[in-house]
């Protein structure tokens, strides 16, 4: 059973307290292996790609089959049946034209002293993606992490995602080929994310590397982090369900463990300002959890991380829900929008009894890739702007210096940079002279 | 003399791949100190704080004394001259007046489907800024990063601020106050980042963590990173210019040197298509050395990492900047903006000779922390939207869920994430009961 909490117990903060700050994954100190991983990549290129493959996936390749054929890619493509593959493009579609509305303007004004200033966007040059293999190797995760970057315009777009002992996922061949993905490598681990940012013989070095993967690949990223730009680090998929009495609670049931499916360390809750709703959630899950294919994963997470909390109102769920600062925050109440204008932290925020949180992961078109662990307090899911560089732009006419430029000057002078001084100094010596 | 190159010279790829990989920096490997650091003052809170500040920056601070009292800024901002409170304050005005155009819009659009999708922009709570001590204690420094977050709305701001022997910079007291930050703690170090990002008694622990800093400081950036947010890991200063003949040599060379003079490490680089203007441009750098005051370190700088680079045209020209991906690039050309134009990867670009670089370091009005290391392939100078994160919202009609419902549950299913498909088919069951 999960955790029941009342905020009127005098107990509730300190219990609300620990569920915050649960320590919900064991992170292995892997950080050392990964430097050498990554500096044997370095240092020697392929030949290294190709041992760790060996040793980590069981499986031999050579520089000419790190990467798919495009002969592979067809023939894993044409194996996937109708219905998965009309999925796949309806969810491709929607992701593209939700993520299109992202891109952003640039800007170019000229102010009252005469300086024109301004921004323009540019995307990356390169970007690598990387896939896990093995059970959580999501066709899914492949739209949510290209779809992006191929919409920001970027130039060249790669994959890499292992395959332990040779098993081939064609639906992630397929998600790859549907978002533009150039190459995909069948290689993983922090090798993969050392090979695409430092580059090797075969495998070309990006600018951008994102996507999820455990925690060899998450301290690998971390080390690479200035050579290269990342997207965030996951941390195990969060759920905060807020219902009020009138919903299903089969339904409320269901959502909850969708994501207690993923991981052990998935974290499912429930806020409602009814304590009978929630034991009938509760005892919902307990059903469902009886037939569930995945129970043995989602039944530890829901046992051990899960938890129902019962408020005095939906004001105070706000509150709360502020404090997880959820990545996936779903609101089952009368007036959902009225609620979610009272929440400022939350990855994504999925209205009324008939969004549950699936469509998102899927199909609704905002990104899946979104701040776990309470890191909605200050970042964002993925998005264009990931993949895109914004680069400010500043002129200012013979006036605009003559009006700003002697108190650059000062400022310089005070911060015993003369040369930065000068550098202005000399143009207001120019102006001063007038017409020759 | 700094280097001369030639794209012409059959060495020159040779010559110029050093120039790029060339390391600058020496990063001493503190990152075992700062674990140590952050894993006492996560433990002993202030204790850790204050008797780290008494080792490394000879203050003795006590809880009460770890802040600057409204009193003691009040005195110090009382010290400062009318001109450089003048020139701060129009370089606050300034900055705040651009960045107030980056505040992001929000969206909502309901879409064919009847799916009502979109997206909200919200401020980080609180945020800490890091400001160095000693020589690099700018200012500007604190204005280019709380001006940023304070028009993203930030609620609270403080600035950490080490005082070693407790020297004060009141310039940096006074930037605070303009820029509305609520408290400046006179402690530095990763023991600074460390109490920003987990928090102790008096410091509250912050959402996201900006600001320059030596390699403590740098580490412990790197080291907090997911705990908070970080802005970039910032390496020493860059500037490429891109010069034509018809430029004042000595305009150009304080340019250059405006860069030199940050850092021995920093670097500065001429392009030209006129190898005569180059020689010009070096002799006027040698000129200005004799009596600049930073001679010795803008010398190092310029001797060990300048480079003059003639180039056949200003198409060359704008080739090679993108592959140095440069934090300032200045174009002193007749049209600085059809180069401009050729140009992607860039931090900050100022156009025309009467833009130097030094105008955008303290008041143009753009942000002064940008990209360093070649890291403008990827990322962005600071601004607002660092500040603030993005949360997704979705809501489905029940005839948008029938309408792509099915395709998610078939997604679920071919993912094996039974409770997706569940959560999803369980009001597809219903729709297809119809009205009871």
């Amino acid at each position: 059973m999960p955790q029941f909490l009342d905020t009127t117990d005098p107990g509730f903060e300190t219990a609300f307290g620990a569920l915050l700050s649960a320590k919900r994954e064991d992170s292995p100190d892997v950080d050392a292996t990964v430097a050498e991983i990554i500096a044997d990549v370095r240092a020697r290129g392929d030949a290294a790609v190709i041992e760790l493959t060996q040793r980590f996936d069981r499986l031999e390749l050579t520089p000419e089959t790190m990467a798919f054929s495009a002969e592979e890619i067809d023939a894993a493509c044409a194996e996937v049946p109708h219905a998965e593959r009309a999925a796949l493009q309806m969810a491709a579609d929607r992701i593209r034209a939700y993520h299109e509305r992202q891109l952003p303007q640039d800007q170019s004004w000229t102010d009252a002293a005469g300086a024109t200033l301004g921004w323009r966007w540019s995307a990356v040059s390169a970007a690598g993606l990387y896939v896990p293999g093995g059970l959580a190797s999501y066709p899914s995760s492949v739209l949510m992490n290209a779809i992006p970057a191929q919409v920001a315009g970027v130039g060249k777009l790669v994959v890499c995602a292992p395959t332990p002992d040779g098993a081939v996922n064609p639906l992630v061949l397929l998600a790859a080929r549907l978002s533009g993905v150039d190459t995909v490598y069948r290689i993983g681990g922090a090798q993969a994310v050392a090979a695409m940012a430092y580059g090797t013989d075969t495998i070309a070095a990006v600018d951008k590397i994102t996507g999820p993967g455990n925690a060899f690949v998450a301290a690998a990223k971390r080390r690479v982090f200035g050579k290269v730009g990342i997207d965030m680090i996951a941390g195990p998929s969060e759920i905060l369900v807020i219902a009020d009495t009138d919903n299903d609670p089969d339904w409320v049931a269901v959502d909850l463990l969708s994501q207690a499916e993923h991981d052990e360390s998935a974290q499912s809750l429930l806020i409602t300002d009814d304590a009978a709703f929630g034991q009938a959630v509760a005892a919902a899950v307990e059903k469902r959890l009886e037939t569930l294919e995945r129970r043995a994963i989602a039944g530890a997470s829901w046992r051990d991380f899960g938890a129902v909390i019962t408020v005095r109102d939906l004001d105070e769920a706000a509150a709360l829900s502020d404090r997880i600062a959820p990545e996936h925050l779903e609101l089952c109440v009368a007036d959902p929008e009225a609620l979610a204008a009272k929440v400022t932290h939350a990855g994504a925020i999925f209205l009324g009894a008939w969004t549950p949180e699936a469509i998102g992961d899927y199909i609704g078109g905002p990104n899946h890739v979104l701040p776990t662990a309470r890191s909605a307090r200050f970042s964002s899911g993925l998005s264009v702007l990931d993949f895109m560089k914004r680069t400010t732009t500043a002129r200012m006419s013979p006036g605009a210096l003559k009006a700003v430029g002697p108190a650059a000057e000062t400022l310089a002078t005070s911060e015993s940079l003369e040369a930065h001084a000068l550098s202005v100094r000399a143009r207001l010596d120019r102006l001063n002279e007038g017409p020759k």
